[in-house]
């Protein structure tokens, strides 16, 4: 397929706009082919209302006609074939391997939210039927289920060109919810962005879906991503990026004439426990960490930045061997030059008050390559200086030694919001240490016992989420089946006869789902 | 039980304001005995840091235990017997019957969150086994549930004394979900709000509960309630009342330095759509619909204060139908003066826009009663003067006639978040305004067919809530077993051992909740 740089307003492409810009290949920062038009107010309000007026049409498909859709766009992305991830490979310098899973990632995303669909029961659906005898008085007859927002806007994020960007986590939740997706793509990877939208309308002709389901806008500016929020006919925003980003969104979105929810992920520090019988005992926790930290050249939302232990020998043994394995980890080449720039920034940041450095990874030639970092310091000096703490979006992390457990305790309470926390452990240190488990089901999203916090997996029980500032919606999961529930809304209909209520709500339960009939769950009809 | 004025800090009394207040009797603008001290900063900080300290252990309890304190908190309301009843009345002049029933009303939310939790799948616990073996990569152990989020502030509302304000619905389901709670009672009714109180207290005493899972703070004035949503431990904030009040906490929760949600239900004007046919056959609609909009002199959320119609004899007939039933119906009075004036200004401001006023009901003698209002106009003067169709809290409502099919719908296409559709409607009808209920469905929470809003069930299925101004928070309700939700986040657990596991997510399912494991809803052990 050829890459135009238009944009997609439904399945017609357009290029009204004045200015353009190109995508980078980070690894010799060179400009690569295809001027990627930025698109106008226009353009962005033609999206809109397309997407508005697709909404009734789509929003009532039937869940077996949506779930083909996103089946559907899963084939068309894989009939992109080695264009989709040469393409992508020369805008993010990611590797063919890596590219190749995260394809299959992305698809597995849209079948499984297929799925999710044909078994049924993410909408919710309660009945309690009416009770014409009860005193003093008559109940009526209320059923309850999820219904579609309306128009969407997306957010696809730098890190993840595939899985998280135009067809990525959001976009295949929301199309699944039942409602229409405007894409803004992340301008670090236009030509990939645009080959996976137009897999998109393709297989939204072949669906049979309405035009508008999606469209996908590029630009480089901030002033697009706030206009589409700003849009009074958009009614929920998905974002996987930077805190500044996200907040910026969440900020316009709540000041809005009408406010709507942002769903904003924006990556965390993901704190690592490594409590004293597991340091002591496992060694190995070391390499571990080292291929955690370095893994993506550190460009994970999980990525774990922040190492507590108790200081003594088996620390000092530990910080060694953390040393040796990072030293031996190729460099990698970063996304793109203003994240390397950020990364340097960060680190610079961190050597400046202080903290020594322990460990720094090899070099490599290209524009955007960096060398993995690890610091070393104690719990005083995080204390003192709570900013280490912080995200550094890249290969680093910094171990903090505490002189005994109160300090790793306390440290623990101070934490602000992350997606995860990892706690290395053996069954006596789970004892000793029992209310560290308290204390981070506050503060994270996920906690990982004796594994590493990268690799996500795409499930019915994953929270890739938590309490802000990790995301704007500490409610909600970007990642696995619930990440449907963010586009949607619950609706009461009050002694509607069967003909009008939606098919998860009559008698004969079509569907076969599992609901919640007179306070017993059941998937029988009633 | 004596009523002191005093605050609750857990189980503590305390009164170390300069300031004090009384409740009024709004039949007479007199002042009722008792001076209740305005709580100061540093009483709320002690509220709440006690909470932050009740917090793990709270959180921690069995659900047996917090179903058994929910049970115990309505037993100790009734323990409070006419004395309750009789304050409330003093300071709401809503009458004995009312409030008996308002009283069974708050008891019978109390015992159904006992029984949510004792059914347990509130949780949505979810189970996604390990696969060792699966490739390219293993699969871990992930388990997935809803935990408690922390202190939350709740805001009584005037209209419902007792089911929406001190033990009404918001301090149910926080509680119910493992939430201590801090209440800022509403001042109109002091007195009452120290008694129910009272009995939080005891019965959190009798079942063992930590001191500080509940607390209530009085106060007149915004800055009490505004410093407590600011106020870094508070997580989440239930609120029952004005749009203005509502914003404006939505709001200082937005600007934090965490934001935290705000589930702010703010009423709305509730529109009801007569078709022609029902019209037409069923003209004692409009004694139902007299009925509905002076139900507790119209200060429901869901009262009905815009009707509309197609403009014809029946219209005509109905109107009048209307008329003779409102003046038939005898005046009420009005929670307060404040309320009481708000009403007459809202009232007066329709009257200004030049809406004929077509029905006036009874007067009555005490200071603070009002005579129902109900105005007519056309299409085309809502179309230039949307204010009407904002909500007037009180007893009146406005009849819009339209020319044609065409005006309903766009009328409903214009309408902003209301709680509650309704609509009257013969099976013809139904069929030849199909399109109607896809738009109200984007529009309300909940959708009634040939009823009226007033009575809101108190069920699994209910939705009271709605859009934005109808509420902050959309994806939620007010009302009804689903709003424990509101106070809990989701949690993954990876590579847990089963002793470290809370109950819902062990293998052996102690609690035999209804899980969704590897894929497929169940209430078997693993």
């Amino acid at each position: 397929m050829a890459i135009t740089g238009a944009q997609f307003i439904g399945s017609k492409r357009s290029a009204e706009g004045n200015t353009t810009f190109q995508g980078i290949n980070p690894v010799n920062d060179e400009k690569l082919t295809v001027n990627f038009n930025e698109a106008t107010t226009a353009e962005l309000e033609e999206a809109v209302q397309l997407a508005e007026g697709a909404f009734t049409a789509y929003a009532n498909t039937t869940t077996t006609q949506r779930a083909n859709f996103l089946d559907q766009i899963a084939e068309e992305i894989l009939a992109l074939g080695d264009e989709l991830l040469e393409r992508c490979h020369l805008e993010t310098a990611l590797p063919m391997g890596r590219l190749t899973g995260e394809r299959g990632r992305t698809m597995g995303q849209l079948k499984l939210f297929a799925q999710v669909l044909r078994e049924g029961s993410w909408v919710d659906a309660r009945i309690d039927k009416a009770m014409p005898e009860r005193k003093p008085f008559p109940r009526a007859d209320i059923r309850h289920m999820l219904r579609p927002l309306g128009p969407v806007a997306v957010f696809g994020a730098s890190n993840f060109p595939l899985a998280f960007s135009v067809a990525g986590g959001d976009t295949a939740s929301a199309l699944a919810a039942g409602c229409p997706v405007i894409v803004k793509g992340h301008p670090a990877h236009p030509g990939t962005s645009e080959l996976v939208a137009s897999a998109i309308i393709s297989a939204a002709e072949k669906s049979g879906m309405p035009n508008g389901v999606f469209s996908m806008l590029q630009g480089v500016g901030h002033e697009l991503g706030g206009n589409l929020v700003k849009h009074p006919l958009i009614t929920a925003v998905g974002f996987t990026g930077s805190f500044r980003g996200g907040k910026a969104l969440f900020d316009i979105a709540n000041q809005r004439p009408v406010p709507i929810p942002v769903y904003a992920e924006m990556g965390s520090t993901n704190p690592v426990f490594i409590l004293p019988g597991a340091l002591e005992e496992r060694a190995n926790i070391a390499e571990g960490l080292a291929s955690s930290l370095t893994l993506g050249v550190g460009q994970f939302c999980t990525n774990p930045g922040l190492v507590l232990m108790e200081k003594g020998e088996a620390s000092k043994g530990f910080v060694e061997r953390l040393k040796t394995a990072v030293e031996s980890i190729e460099a990698g080449t970063m996304l793109t030059s203003g994240i390397k720039a950020a990364f340097e920034k960060g680190v610079g940041g961190l050597a400046s008050i202080g903290v020594g450095k322990v460990a720094t990874g090899p070099s490599a030639g290209t524009a955007n390559a960096v060398q993995a970092q690890v610091f070393q310091t104690n719990y005083s000096a995080l204390k003192s200086n709570p900013t280490l703490a912080e995200e550094v979006f890249g290969p680093s992390s910094v171990i903090v030694e505490a002189d005994a457990k109160d300090e790793i305790l306390e440290a623990a309470k101070k934490l602000e919001g992350h997606l995860t926390a990892t706690v290395h452990a053996t069954p006596q240190d789970l004892e000793d240490y029992q209310e560290l488990f308290s204390i981070l089901e506050r503060k994270v999203g996920r906690i990982v016992i004796n594994g590493f916090p990268t690799g996500v997996e795409v499930g019915n029980a994953m929270v890739h989420g938590g309490p802000f500032p990790a995301t704007t919606a500490p409610a909600t999961t970007s990642v696995g089946t619930n990440a449907i529930k963010r586009f949607a809304r619950p609706v009461s209909y009050q002694d509607f006869p069967q003909s009008l209520l939606p098919d998860a709500l009559k008698d004969s339960n079509p569907e076969e789902i599992w609901r919640l009939v007179n306070g017993a769950w059941t998937n029988d009809k009633i």
